[in-house]
């Protein structure tokens, strides 16, 4: 079991709030090499779509000293992740939550805007005070 | 400056062995958004071309408790650098350096041979204790 990230509560308030039903707390995924633990699972019906949206949710505070050092665990974290549910649980859309001052200080500089374009990372923009959802980046 | 993975120079002189001419340790790629590190750049003449071949590699021990956890950390680097090498000097190809046992008992399982199909990860696999490289997996 991994420590639950500092910010983990707040972003499954946030999307509370934005009616989704938090479905896993944490989602596990089971591959014959080991089990993965993505921090949240979530739901949310939608009118005109017969089965609902299923989203899962990786929360990083991004709190440690070297903010590079952990958006390579992040970025890795996220990719492995969602190339497990691909085999796993394909409809199932994953996204990285990161709160929106280390967006703004962090993720539009020059590496992160590369490898987010690369690798067309999904981010999930919170703000961890206000425990709201501030944008949805696809 | 990052700590020097425990393999580093290991790496360095099973590089050597096979010919490759060590140019840069570590190999610096400015960013605009900061300065990333790659552990080594490497270069080889090759008769029948004209430019050398040329390598960067990214060493990584696998000493950690959780092999998992150092994997997300691996591929996350690998990913970036390997973005930032495409803007910066995309002839050179980069390689993840994972010692042979760690190789065996990890990288085949399904979490790692799923992530390096899908992301198109390239391998040096080396004995740390015979300092020599037994392996490249393109």
């Amino acid at each position: 079991m991994s420590a639950k990230d500092v910010y983990h509560d707040k972003v499954k308030i946030a999307l509370q709030k934005e009616d989704w039903l938090v479905t896993h707390d944490p989602l596990l995924i089971e591959l014959s090499s080991g089990r993965l633990e993505i921090d949240l699972g979530a739901e949310k019906l939608i009118a005109a779509q017969k089965n609902g949206l299923k989203i899962a949710v990786e929360v990083k505070s991004f709190l440690a000293p070297s903010t590079t050092s952990e958006f390579h665990t992040a970025l890795g974290q996220f990719l492995n992740y969602r190339v497990a549910l691909k085999v796993k649980e394909p409809s199932r859309v994953i996204f990285l939550a990161v709160p929106v001052k280390v967006y703004r200080n962090f993720f539009l500089g020059e590496l992160a805007q590369l490898s987010i374009a690369e690798y067309n990372v999904k981010l999930l923009i919170f703000d961890p005070e206000q425990e709201v959802i501030v944008e949805w980046k696809n």
